[in-house]
């Protein structure tokens, strides 16, 4: 374990999970399946200090396998930093000496939140597949409610990478002026059809291992293969063939000679085995089921006659960020995006970084995307476009 | 069934498998792996005639899920051609008015050569998992002891999409002077990290299967759903983002509004489920295993101190095709193959051929090939250099 000090330069320090229940029965929220639930509990961390007027809280979503802790440490001596601490503390990106960030957990997961291994008070057992299906919609109108508590009306912005990117763009169309910046960040408006076909094969997967038991394996084995084969599947997908290349190339693990067996023998194999167990030991795999079906289910034009629609209306400055080598959310699909905005005059901004990080460059890219993010959170509120805000500075399209 | 005219126009007509056996014991093979595999059965199609000479003979391998019947009917009542159909026939771009064609299954295979499937006759029981690995390099031996059998000595060209292209390469190698033109389309000098990847996800899909028994489940109920979930992963990666969203979009199976469940819902979903299972019917699991590891064990540079190096002495002229959506096997890995060559100044010609179609344009773009294959095919033994015979009415680069 590593001792750390109370207060890292840069950190937000210790943080607590906290959270938020509500929609107690007879007012469960209705989903957009028409199915009721509640009550519900969300799970969120805040950092940094909510100004008077409330207007400089920043809301940042995580991604399928993500949680509420963004930054900093659970306690003393807790090894693992917050999901996004590079991006998160004072005097970092999402600068906590001026805003108020919260990250708040989704419906559907495992972290926290209400989700298929969460108690149903009716039942005392857990939900499993009796937990109504949800969407990207239901996960931000659940959100909402955290907002609304916190007494907050206009976020300053709404941030997030990958199935995060697909909330903030939700936020901003179901409340349209309720965020003054959406960042979404490696998304797209829609889950294109060969990401439902990788994640379609993990759902299979884990459908197929005996151990699913459909969904009622709480209490008794996990289902652990299948599981594992929906996240290699997965991480795969959310790196780079150069990534790969240059970590692992074709060299071996153990010895300079094949040993001609079905074991793993390749740096990348034993790489992709290690992801799918570890992954196993922290998530669970019914949430894995109905997240990465909400994220299929997305599409900000549901309800509307097309993209342009849904985003005629929204308030939202938009700065759209993609990456050169992100395949799954491929920069075509940002510009997508950015064309839509742009054809119903949204003020919007689209950064192409350069990156061989694949989709997970959302990630690990923090530096790069720093001097973008910061700026136009600074200038989220100014009056004019926020294209004459532009510091030339960085690479533009 | 379709009644067929026993020749149809441009039709190879009524072809029947054939097979050779050989390595009898104690005159096994000694594969790659040091181990012995004997007798080796290799199924075999021809069409059209050896000339006198025997210079007219071309030789087309088979990808993974392939067989040696790649044109033709089985029989007058056969509703299914062979697999390159379009590309194999009277008058087509390997015609077999003018060349004798001959397509060779693999071992390790599941269709008619020897395999894990096949009944080792020291046990009277199949082989399952006490086949030994086999490797690119190993087919292609035993692919050598048919060409000798025929009485070739040189071939006209060997040719191939895939897996295919790895096996004429690797005829080109280790055969150096009995190949004038080696064809390796959409393949690429070695197999890369990510697809050995997706490779490994799939083969923990079966081995998961509980009905795997380690590979002993001949007789029982087949690791179906393990196999289907390989082959899921697969077909995904044989197709294209654009490919999945011309054919599939979003477009939901059966009525226009979401069931919220976990039922595939997407056409793209029941696609590749239908993919998945239909694969199921015509193949074997530990066929699959065998053969995505020797593609992943795949490195022409093996034994040698660079691809470069490994190219050096063969004295094949070289044709090689790639497609611009070719996400498995990418341009720019034909392009390296390309660069090498032509380091050690081999004849060669590159053509990237622009497609929407992903890696099973090598399947479908037999249009867009025609000309390039039957012009060199034809030029193939000529004196001087391919370039020159550049009739400039295609793409090159």
């Amino acid at each position: 374990m590593v001792e750390v000090s109370y207060v890292e330069e840069g950190s937000v320090g210790i943080v607590k999970t906290q959270s938020l229940t509500f929609a107690h029965p007879p007012n469960e929220m209705i989903l957009e399946s028409g199915r009721r639930l509640g009550p519900i509990t969300l799970a969120y961390e805040t950092y940094g200090k909510l100004n008077q007027d409330k207007s400089n809280a920043i809301l940042i979503f995580h991604a399928l396998s993500g949680d509420a802790h963004v930054a900093g440490r659970h306690h003393k001596t807790d090894p693992k930093l917050g999901w996004w601490d590079n991006m998160v503390g004072p005097g970092k990106t999402f600068d906590t000496d001026r805003y108020c960030v919260i990250c708040v957990n989704v419906i559907g997961g495992c972290k926290g939140s209400t989700g298929p291994s969460s108690i149903n008070p009716k039942t005392g057992r857990p939900y499993a597949l009796s937990l109504p299906m949800v969407t990207i919609k239901d996960m931000v109108r659940a959100q909402k409610h955290l907002i609304d508590h916190l007494g907050i009306y206009e976020l300053l912005a709404v941030v997030g990478g990958s199935m995060a990117g697909m909330q903030a763009l939700q936020w901003s169309v179901t409340y349209s002026d309720r965020a003054a910046l959406c960042i979404p960040i490696a998304a797209a408006a829609r889950q294109s059809p060969q990401n439902i076909a990788f994640h379609e094969a993990g759902r299979r997967a884990i459908m197929s291992d005996p151990n699913w038991r459909n969904g009622n394996y709480y209490g008794k084995n996990q289902p652990i293969d299948g599981l594992a084969v929906a996240r290699m599947i997965g991480h795969i997908t959310y790196l780079s063939n150069e990534t790969l290349r240059r970590r692992f190339g074709r060299r071996l693990q153990e010895s300079t000679r094949l040993s001609f067996s079905l074991k793993p023998e390749f740096q990348v194999e034993s790489y992709i085995h290690h992801k799918g167990e570890t992954f196993t030991k922290r998530f669970d795999a019914n949430s894995y089921l109905y997240i990465s079906k909400a994220i299929d289910y997305f599409d900000i034009s549901d309800g509307y006659s097309s993209v342009r629609e849904a985003l005629r209306a929204t308030k939202s400055k938009f700065l759209v960020i993609s990456f050169t080598s992100d395949w799954l959310y491929p920069p075509t699909e940002s510009e997508e995006l950015v064309n839509e905005l742009r054809a119903v005059d949204k003020e919007v901004v689209y950064y192409e970084f350069p990156s061989t990080y694949g989709h997970d460059a959302f990630l690990v890219e923090g530096e790069k995307m720093t001097h973008a993010i910061s700026y136009y959170l600074a200038h989220a509120k100014d009056k004019g476009r926020l294209e004459s805000h532009q510091s030339g500075n960085e690479p533009l399209s």
